[in-house]
């Protein structure tokens, strides 16, 4: 009897994932991961150097990424197909092997793996591997705390429509911001109306090798990385306010 | 030259901490970490069994907890004297030792660390390691996505006044409330008031040994675990909406 072990990944630094995980990918004999089509593959280069000799790998490749809108019929169908491909395969696989598939950041928090994990319920037995998210990486790559006292916290989407956006930029103290890309002028723009940009951080790629930081306000427009994090610390309550 | 080296413990289960913390911990020969005066300690407890024989601790008592009200003037000068004490010898150990702090969760996470962060500031060489948040562990501990496409999700602490609480909980889609214990009662009608409470989860002691989990509805209003964390998953956005 088989299973599948999904390992988070935690934000990139190989150190930074847990020791569950480290032990379950050193060990893997049959490793999957997403990647898109004609890459290497963030997960993937994130375990370069840790794997077996003889382990056997299984490229998950998204049929489509940017090409389609999200909300065509088209797009929607093709990951359809395609997430449907993968629990079969993996079930397949996992009625006689242990399977580990790699995800970027912690499993649970927005993470592909969660399209498989739901299709396989009741199909094969299932173990996901909590981890550090990208946004616990990216704070602690500006070595400043993120949120004291009875700070509120709010985690949005660049996709997000910009007055969705607006209002809830108003009304949390510390704000983190994923999926930036090329909606990181929007992103910027509902941060100025929020009263917020001034104090916004831009994370790419939080504790990985070529990690970048920038004071938010002082990114071009036409600088969307993809793999970046906004980030608005919060203030809070603290002791020394009596001071 | 010595430094500080505050290690995020992630959520309770040792094996879920960093490789990076679990290496640090390991090797300490100088432990610090918070604990309530009589108590052995929620930090300490988790690294039971991985120190070194000649470890040398320094548990850092409160002077206060739930004795006093937060807002007093007595509870913020006796918390900002006794962060001003630890600050000072921990750098003066620090001068000449390696000196390990322990922190649950993640250290710039609504963590007591902080305080003495901000005061060592140009004082000493403080790195901290990030670490899973207690949340990720909780709603790992559910095994259930928790966050899905565009979802909001918002943090809150359950000492925030009743109003705020239900003015954000009907606005986002996930939700996470920490710092229950005796405020559990006005966390759970703040939910049923923004329609939320039948979806709602307890997870007390997310990862540890004797971890419980509960939906929320049918947990008695004079049971109110101090360790435990209020879930709310989102539903988002999926290609399977299409089918
Ligand atoms: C599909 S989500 C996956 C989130 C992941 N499961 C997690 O826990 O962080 C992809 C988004 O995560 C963010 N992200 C994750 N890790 C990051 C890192 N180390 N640095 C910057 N951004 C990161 C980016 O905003 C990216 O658009
Ligand atoms: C002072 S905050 C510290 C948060 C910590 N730095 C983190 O990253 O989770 C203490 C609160 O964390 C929550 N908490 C942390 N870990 C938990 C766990 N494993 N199970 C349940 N609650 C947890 C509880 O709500 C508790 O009141």
């Amino acid at each position: 009897m088989g299973r599948i072990i999904c390992a988070g990944l935690g934000p990139g630094d190989p150190e930074l994932m847990s020791v569950k995980s480290d032990r379950a990918i050193r060990g893997a004999k049959h490793l999957a991961y997403f990647r898109k089509k004609g890459r290497a593959g963030q997960a993937r280069r994130i375990v370069n150097g840790m794997l077996r000799d003889d382990v056997i790998e299984y490229p998950m490749e998204y049929p489509v990424t940017t090409e389609l809108r999200f909300d065509s019929d088209e797009y929607r169908q093709l990951m359809v197909d395609f997430y449907a491909e993968w629990a079969d395969r993996l079930e397949e696989l996992a009625k006689t092997e242990e399977v580990v598939v790699l995800c970027e950041g912690d499993p649970f928090f927005y993470g592909s793996f969660m399209h498989l994990h739901t299709r396989l319920q009741g199909r094969a037995e299932v173990e996901v591997l909590p981890a550090i998210p990208g946004m616990v990486g990216c704070w602690s790559a500006l070595d400043t705390p993120f949120t004291w006292g009875d700070d509120v916290m709010t985690v949005l989407m660049g996709t997000l429509p910009e007055a969705d956006l607006i209002a809830h930029m108003k009304r949390a103290d510390a704000l983190v911001v994923m999926k930036t890309g090329r909606n990181l002028p929007v992103v910027k723009r509902a941060l100025a109306a929020a009263g917020r940009l001034d104090d916004a951080w831009l994370v790419e790629k939080g504790t990985m090798p070529d990690q970048r930081t920038a004071k938010l306000a002082d990114v071009a427009d036409d600088d969307c990385p993809y793999f970046a994090i906004v980030l608005v610390h919060g203030q809070g309550r603290r002791p020394e306010a009596a001071e």
